[in-house]
């Protein structure tokens, strides 16, 4: 599968999740498995209409909690695909907590996150080039290889 | 609060979950409880847009399973208010199932909620009106009005 | 599978629940999909003592929250079938919310689902009829016939 | 409160539970911690019942499983007291897992609790004795009494 | 497999499970049912790791909670097997619950369970002796037999 | 507080966690989620230890899965304080799937976590230098400031 595919043919655009009782940590703000467990299955949803493969978690680059979210708020999931390589993905998700009563919101996480897509046999297999098209999407496109290259030259023993 | 709202102001696009194996009933479809609860807190979502309130769930008119949903799809649920009365929104929801390796998609659940809105004593409060635009719009608020005459002429004893 | 069957012989008497926090919306009520959860889950039993079969949810043709139950409370659901058709069963279900110390209990929904009950190979299947007895039984019996009839009439595109 | 109540005014009779597969251990039969979950909050309801109190868990005296119960099947849940002393009662709970296709049943748990009556500052309050009426009540009262007297016996250093 | 094997070889020294707001019961204590289940969960991979096979719970022999756990707390479970017969094991858990600001600690929980290994067709299979070390392994190790002796004398009709 | 400690003050050293179906995502291996839940609620811990005060996740600076966990297996988490800023620290933790019949295991998971203490107000509050020992605590005591200069200088706009 070689063609080129737009992020907006993939992305997420809106992901719901009311914030609950139950959400919550022992500080009484979400709890942060929580939230990494909603990014996660947001760019899986991405990385599979991206590449038309099943796909699995390689990577969480980053994740950056910028201010707690709280019961009552609403979480809202943006994701998009930044960049893929051979069988890999970055895709780039942004979590804003909303007051669904006054409609403010405000940026809560942001997180990058790589998927390796596979064939049948569970082995990587190809994905479609990223084709860049907004100002934004470009330089996604460029970090995401810097971040890539940040990565590459860091593996390290654990 | 008495201006007017579109259902556009206050609509869910696309709410996004993927389905796993713990989604699952005793014939490998998706349980049934969980759809309501997914339809649940997207309609929830919207009614407090809708109204700039804190809303609880009145009822579910009615929700009909049109195919089974199963591991692996990805469940689209889209929400919009197809009319108010003085503190009641009856909210319409419609889930489809992806397959996100091949785009496809199937309608699998049609629901009607409605939702009451509540003021900080937690005492039913008034909404906003809903004005709607676009054809399919106004179909949904004058089918709402019938469906909410026949709910109340059939309310009987358990 | 011909053979007719009361009511009595398939229901459920006396499912509880205990409410715990971990329940609870974000007003500190029940949340309305779990109490939907419940109902469909106690309701699935009796369309497949009734049936015998392997049965599925068709529809949630109604479900009234007449009042929230809270922390603390224990809820105690009721099911019964309330007529069959060639493959489907109305299955009504009664939900109240117990304080446990004082043993006062009150009203706190209504549910009316359809099941459609599947043969080995996943197609409907023909159930026994619903033999009602008792006055109520037969009052449900008649009622649960004009709600379908009233559903097949309003089938609308969404 | 030191009035006498009978098992019958407290006991839950049928509490149902239908297996789906995210119950299930790795060997596909029902985890152990969900039934033992499931006895406990079940038993609660009939401790709080018969002592008007809230009550919290002070022990499992012992809690057998005599069959694994596997994915569809129903669990069908059943708890009384059998004996009370000052502050505290022994709670009987039996467990049978129902094919719900053919009506069979087997005995699958079988398990003795213990829980404690607290008043309103969270101290061990007193509770009614138990009146047992059948033959099946008067044994079990007795036996609860030979287990308690064991159970003191036994207390030893971890 | 007829080797002997110390406790030490099989023991787990700290399961950590921070205890979370959707842990609590209605009582704001930690749910019995949460702290069964993760007894349980632990003294399984005790049981797999000396027997070197699939294990199922056979019996939950007691389970006493001495203090109730909060939320906020960190529960610290250890496990080890006590001894063990033909193809079944006991196995001891102690929880205790830890401040970890101050670091300090309290026992909350002491339970022993009785595990069986199964083969690969699901039969019972013979599992490796225990051979206690040290003085506290040693009268574990006997305490394991007198327990085991008084639940064979006290197998009654439920 | 400005004590030094050493990072085996805090550590864990066998958090573990038997993987049950539910805990499989499409493709029946651990979901990314859970492992990373697992890795936060183990980590807080430790920041918690160290710090002696409530912390929250501020940051996952890396995640890597090495190889999928599936289910059967047992996860055995670890984790230690690496390094101490005025008010953050950096946790590693690792992750290895082990065959709990074999006693074989392999490394399934890397995760560096940023995590900030936290005073009664809930403002960020200094914390305990670390002080690392071992050979390996100085490697990555050295490196956690290198990931930290790096995750400074990539501070971008999402």
């Amino acid at each position: 599968m070689t063609k080129r595919k737009a992020p907006a043919e993939s992305s997420v655009e809106e992901n719901v999740y009311k914030v609950f009782p139950n959400d919550l940590n022992s500080e009484y703000t979400v709890f942060g498995g929580l939230v990494m467990g909603l990014c996660d299955r947001t760019a899986l949803i991405v990385a599979e209409r991206h590449s038309g493969h099943t796909c699995v978690t390689a990577a969480v680059d980053s994740l950056n909690f910028l201010s707690p979210a709280r019961a009552g708020e609403t979480l809202i999931v943006k994701a998009a695909v930044n960049r893929s390589w051979r069988s890999s993905m970055e895709i780039g998700v942004h979590v804003a907590a909303e007051n669904s009563h006054s409609g403010e919101s405000r940026h809560v996480v942001s997180a990058y996150l790589t998927f390796v897509a596979l064939d049948e046999r569970g082995k990587p297999t190809s994905v479609p080039e990223v084709m860049p098209r907004s100002k934004t999407e470009k330089r996604r496109f460029e970090e995401a290889q810097s971040r890539r290259d940040q990565r590459l030259a860091n593996r390290s023993p654990g």
